[in-house]
């Protein structure tokens, strides 16, 4: 497997160079998916060219299709804008606009001015919408018919076109009335059940169950946790049908949310990573969350410098210091993702401040008793003095507690003033309880330094 | 908005303790999903059972099917095993198979023993299933017929049991023989086209795309990006159907794997983490990524232990190793999380291990640069003292690129090893990165020490 995947990216170097568009095509589809974007993942950009235009574009569109958005980007971005063109044409709606609305509006416009100009429209339509709404999910591809036409009118329409809605997905059908506004759903099943001559609008389903363009991912997927439906209409402020929603492109974009919220709490600003985008998009995506983090610490280390009396009497001190920084970070970021996952969930809303914070009082409590032992016990052992124990010992216990508390805390303060919880709570949570922690061991031991020289 | 849900939880325990069948029932669905989570997880324990007896059974189990696992496991397990057993007769096999899996198997197998025999027997077979395999996700509720019958007979019986089959989600009717065995798979809008007489073994689809019941949720993701099914049949090594695999529960598995690496990463073992689960289970979930991390901690300070002699005649340096042992491990994480992920997407394989070595290597030097150039500068202006900056920033800088290429590593020795990247990969990093920033500081002070006094 590890051979064959290797001799994978191996030769589809070899067919692209050889400009063999037969064997491209049915070399890259004996591939898994996986090893697809791990094939085209160790191509270098000046190959991307050829990988578009030597396949057929909907075959070039489907691999796209596929990949990572960030990747689909990075080969569009590549290519000669009539290539891409030609390409996007093919790509369904929703992840057409997706892959375009992403990257950056030169690019963008010059793509979208060799695409076909319907198909264009439609892309500026969809990236008018915020990403993570209704308008921004759905597909501009389904079947709708004006009002007045019978059952029998559009089976002959679904027979004539079946070719071109086999892509469609077709559950529903939609009815409209001349203005463009949804007067009602005809499901496939009920045109089984139906002699041909009825009008269509004495079988559909009136006053349907829509969806308005503007309504966010949250409320989407509550929405779809509620109803079983696959796709759902999608209605703009005048109630004209503008697309259609459907139950994976909302978990989808639930799932790339989770991914996103990873990511940030790692310290990944600005979007996915992925290890064949440029250096310099990558080294500043992370290098923003690295300088922020600096100066924070600098200011938390500002508590030791202050106190570096006391240091100087009790050396081994610092040994003890980077334990409790670190330690506290552990237990602080516990608390920080439980809140995080509840808060996605649903479970618990900035006003449970209290509640949240008698809940990891609790937790605090008992495992910076543990960990305080721990050390403590670490730390009488190493110089055989029970003060060095207990200072050690006690701060690490006490910072614990607070750190749990302010790592349950601070996302639902940081959600309540309306910031990315998963973006700060990391950086800030650890500039506390650091702070706290050298300012505790320091005071505990300058209380006592006499029993510890 | 937030004084709305408040009440509702009020009003949830005023209704609950009046015994009020009627109005509970009308008020709970008055809720959305998401409050009406947030309102149950607010009562205590004692309240599950007036919950699930006074909702219908249809109901409560479903207010359990849109909870989280978790919660669904903590009310049946709170409540009497009978009441339990008639609330879970409801719930579809799926998810049912899912929460009582997940239980203690005393629980189980006294709720099993009150339910309804077959549903029972159904538990247990999907139980004995992997979680995250084709066989574990699939549900039982599908439509089958023996082949010899023809498309009027079949239409016949979906108009006879319509009530009953409206649950059933349906998009396919699958054909099986007398063994069981698959086949072939009718589709609804077939049925549409073809006259009633006809055997529907003419018009089924033969050698229909299926599942095998013991694929994992890996190969599942696969399969659903490449083809848009709504729904597969499940077969065993056997060729027997036994289940049909929805798209829309693999995506939920996946997010669901999403959510378990970020708490994982973040330090939380043995499952998701919800603050009304009881405390026992809340701290000992913790304290065992904890108690590692502090055994990995000790070690790693043991460094400035057998160093103290630098440390002692610089004591200035102390202010620095928090800082270092600090941004090197925001740095490694970064890549740790790059690496994660693109091992997720496929986008990397362990043996890829020159190839990630080598991007992360460059953006390792410049972001190591840029923090060494920050540092150092802090560290001259703080003491006037160039050679303290030189040493602070080098050791920093050559920190971080060690931290960044070991970060994105670590992941795929792991992975080869077959060990979990999300849940090892942190403490691996911090604990080597701790013991290099703390040597190499300590280090370089030692060679200019004279320089620093």
């Amino acid at each position: 497997m590890a051979e064959e995947t290797e001799l994978a990216a191996n030769d589809l170097l070899e067919v692209l160079d050889a400009k063999d568009a037969a064997r491209l095509d049915a070399f890259l589809w004996s591939l898994s998916p996986a090893d697809r974007a791990w094939a085209v993942s160790r191509l270098d950009r000046e190959r991307y060219e050829a990988l578009m235009t030597l396949l057929p574009p909907e075959d070039a569109a489907g691999l796209l299709e596929e990949l990572a958005d960030e990747q689909a980007r990075d080969i569009l971005g590549a290519v000669l804008p009539i290539t891409a063109g030609v390409v996007a044409d093919e790509i369904p709606s929703n992840v057409r606009a997706d892959i375009l609305g992403g990257m950056d509006f030169k690019s963008t416009d010059e793509i979208l001015r060799h695409m076909d100009p319907e198909e264009a429209e439609d892309v500026r339509d969809l990236i008018a919408y915020r990403p993570d709404t209704a308008g921004g999910l759905m597909i501009t591809e389904y079947l709708a018919y004006t009002d007045g036409k019978t059952v029998g009118e559009i089976i002959q329409d679904m027979q004539d076109h079946g070719e071109e809605y086999a892509d469609y997905d077709v559950q529903y059908a939609y009815i409209t009335d001349s203005e463009g506004r949804l007067a009602g759903v005809l499901r496939m099943r009920d045109l089984l059940f139906t002699a041909k001559k009825r009008p269509a609008s004495e079988v559909m389903i009136r006053n349907a169950v829509h969806l308005r363009d503007s309504q966010t991912l949250d409320q989407l997927t509550q929405f779809f946790d509620e109803y079983r439906f696959y796709g759902v209409p999608v209605l703009d402020a005048a109630d004209r049908l503008v697309g259609v929603l459907r139950r994976s492109a909302v978990e989808e974009a639930a799932a790339e949310r989770a991914n996103r919220i990873f990511l940030k709490v790692s310290g990944i600003i600005g979007g996915e990573e992925l290890r064949n985008m440029p250096l310099r998009i990558r080294f500043s995506r992370r290098l923003s969350f690295l300088s922020l983090n600096i100066v924070l610490n600098v200011i938390a280390a500002g508590v030791i410098a202050m106190k570096m009396d006391v240091l100087d009497q009790v050396i081994a001190l610092a040994v003890f210091m980077p334990i409790i920084s670190d330690m506290s970070g552990c237990s602080g970021n516990q608390a920080v993702a439980v809140s995080i996952r509840e808060l996605a969930l649903g479970l618990v809303k900035p006003r449970d401040f209290m509640r949240v914070f008698r809940k990891e009082f609790a937790v605090g409590v008992i495992n910076g008793l543990a960990l305080a032992l721990l050390l403590g016990f670490v730390a009488f052992l190493w110089k055989g003095n029970p003060w060095l124990g207990l200072v050690a010992g006690a701060a690490l216990g006490l910072n614990t507690v607070i750190a749990v508390c302010f790592g349950g805390l601070v996302p639902l303060i940081l959600k309540g003033l309306k910031l990315d919880p998963a973006l700060v709570s990391g950086p800030m949570l650890t500039t506390v309880t650091d702070m706290c922690g050298f300012f505790l061991v320091l005071t505990f031991a300058g209380a006592v330094v006499e029993k510890l020289v």
